[in-house]
């Protein structure tokens, strides 16, 4: 565990891939002269081993910047758009630069862009962690590169965290749906493999498992717009007379969908959308929806990185894990149910 | 001008503000031993002289980061965010990496953007240019930085740019609302400080002249959802019975007000958008609108940045300038005319 502490030489990394130093500085300054696949090979291990490229990138990184990177897993989606536009506004208050890196979802890109970033001179980092990064991550923050993680948790990380806690929203969702006598509900429900995706379903289930409602329709999707069309076509052939949706991009999959089989929201359907985006309100009738307050997360994702940054938040001490409620944000997107006519 | 090739250097940087090198060098490091206003003054004339920070970020550069960097005015503008995405598709496609950095149309975050990127390790950069940062730009070229404009111009500028032709879109959507009757046409424009919103008012206005119409109304706004809303508003009051936007966010703002004032659009008023998004079509009638295929210009402005980079494409050459035609994509947003009732 002590080794984790202090940082690799090139030395270590050679050892470990069993080639001389010159071939492993060759191999981290993408000389040809090495094969690609070695190269390839020697670059994952220094990567694994949180080498940071060479000695100028050390000098560099000893002297602030000035700049935070940011990383998150997609700019097409509105959300995370947001997301790193508040923390920018917020960087910019404490008169620091931001600079951003879009995943794509792929974790090697995430793993890349933080080699790029611990190497390159940013003074911290806030990243949507991918949990295929998690030992990348920790041992960055062992390292003592300040690091926040936002939206998505890892469990037992000791980096700080900042997420939202989607049951009180998804408990007045439900709540209202009851009320409407909109029933079965449809859940589209995000990938089991990020944190957000599971505490969703989790607080779906336990928000009608709360108003004593048999288990409703799920479907498991992805945080895309075509897995919300998917889902959401397929909730409706089963039945669904309410729909909700577990993030924006598959909210704009189920509006797609309704769109598609000519059903208007709030009169032939009920729809409950996830986020709180402007272009939602903009419907024929404004989506009821889930809210995150996502802007309020990020800039507490800046507050708690710049603390690690001016020292007033020590970067070894138990992780702050600030969590913001999500609420209800009430349109008019749901059919009126029998006790309203 | 020959000076403008070599790099200065920090005794350059000395001279010219009238400081010991001891205290430059303190100002770069942001020591802040010296004073606020001085560090300020000092990095100003810095980043205006072209000098990289330090000798460790020139050794950084000499070698390739295999990471390109995309310089956009917002990511909230949905345009903005397809294009970087798929600038980064592309650049993935070719091995390359891709940090991106948002200005929010500021150019002090764009000058300072700039001189991060370039000082460390980027190997090349696409950039929505500023016209406030030409100079800056321009020396980065001369330097010998990989450059490409996109969406925007720069007048006079040798590096390479990618831009969209407005004109064969926007006669096809005046032609359009010609034939349904829908006059007064009210235009949204957009800022007359960018080369896209005075060539967008200009191909308006050429369209307009081309159909033998009287002037129109035209509402001079900027590149913002509010600007939309505002100038729709302005636009309806003063009788228009079809909007034309001039950009993403304009558009959106042109549907929030007819969404206000409880106009259908397609029924009660007609509505031409600007760009291409999929949150277009799930209005109650899909937006006709006019698309500057932002997809193909992104992977066009990678292909040429891509060039400069492997050494095809000589970077002191005459400056390719590549122009993708705009076109009109067919919605329903358009009212019936008398010829069509």
């Amino acid at each position: 565990m002590a080794a984790e502490h202090s940082r690799p030489t090139l030395k270590d990394v050679a050892h470990r891939a069993g080639v001389s130093i010159a071939t492993a500085s060759r191999a981290m300054a993408n000389n040809p002269a090495v094969a690609p696949t070695t190269r390839a090979r020697i670059q994952d291990l220094a990567a694994e081993m949180g080498y940071l490229p060479n000695a100028q990138a050390r000098a560099l990184q000893s002297s602030r910047s000035n700049t935070i990177g940011i990383v998150v897993p997609s700019l097409i989606n509105p959300y995370f758009a947001t997301m790193v536009t508040a923390v920018q506004d917020a960087a910019k208050g404490a008169g620091l630069a931001t600079i951003i890196t879009n995943t794509d979802e792929q974790p090697e890109t995430m793993a890349a862009s933080l080699t790029f970033l611990a190497s390159h001179g940013v003074d911290g980092i806030i990243c949507v962690p991918d949990e295929a990064c998690a030992e990348q991550l920790n041992q960055l923050h062992h390292q003592g590169m300040p690091l926040t993680l936002i939206d998505r948790e890892l469990t037992g990380s000791p980096i700080p965290t900042v997420t939202s806690d989607p049951q009180p929203g998804m408990d007045a969702a439900i709540s209202m749906l009851v009320e409407h006598h909109a029933l079965p509900i449809g859940y589209l429900s995000g990938p089991m493999s990020t944190s957000t995706g599971r505490a969703r379903l989790d607080a779906f289930q336990r928000a009608c498992h709360n108003h004593d409602l048999e288990p409703q329709l799920v479907f498991r999707g992805g945080f895309e717009q075509e897995k919300g069309f998917e889902g959401a076509t397929h909730l409706l052939d089963h039945g669904a007379r309410a729909l909700v949706a577990g993030d924006t991009m598959m909210t704009i999959g189920v509006l797609q969908a309704c769109h598609r089989a000519g059903l208007s929201v709030g009169e032939d359907i009920s729809v409950i959308g996830f986020d709180n985006q402007p272009i939602f309100a903009l419907q024929p009738r404004p989506l009821t929806v889930i809210d995150q307050q996502v802007e309020s997360m990020a800039r507490q994702a800046f507050t708690v990185l710049h603390g690690l940054l001016v020292g007033t938040q020590p970067t070894q001490s138990p992780r702050p894990h600030l969590v913001t409620p999500t609420i209800l944000i009430e349109g008019d997107s749901l059919m009126k149910g029998p006790n309203h006519d």
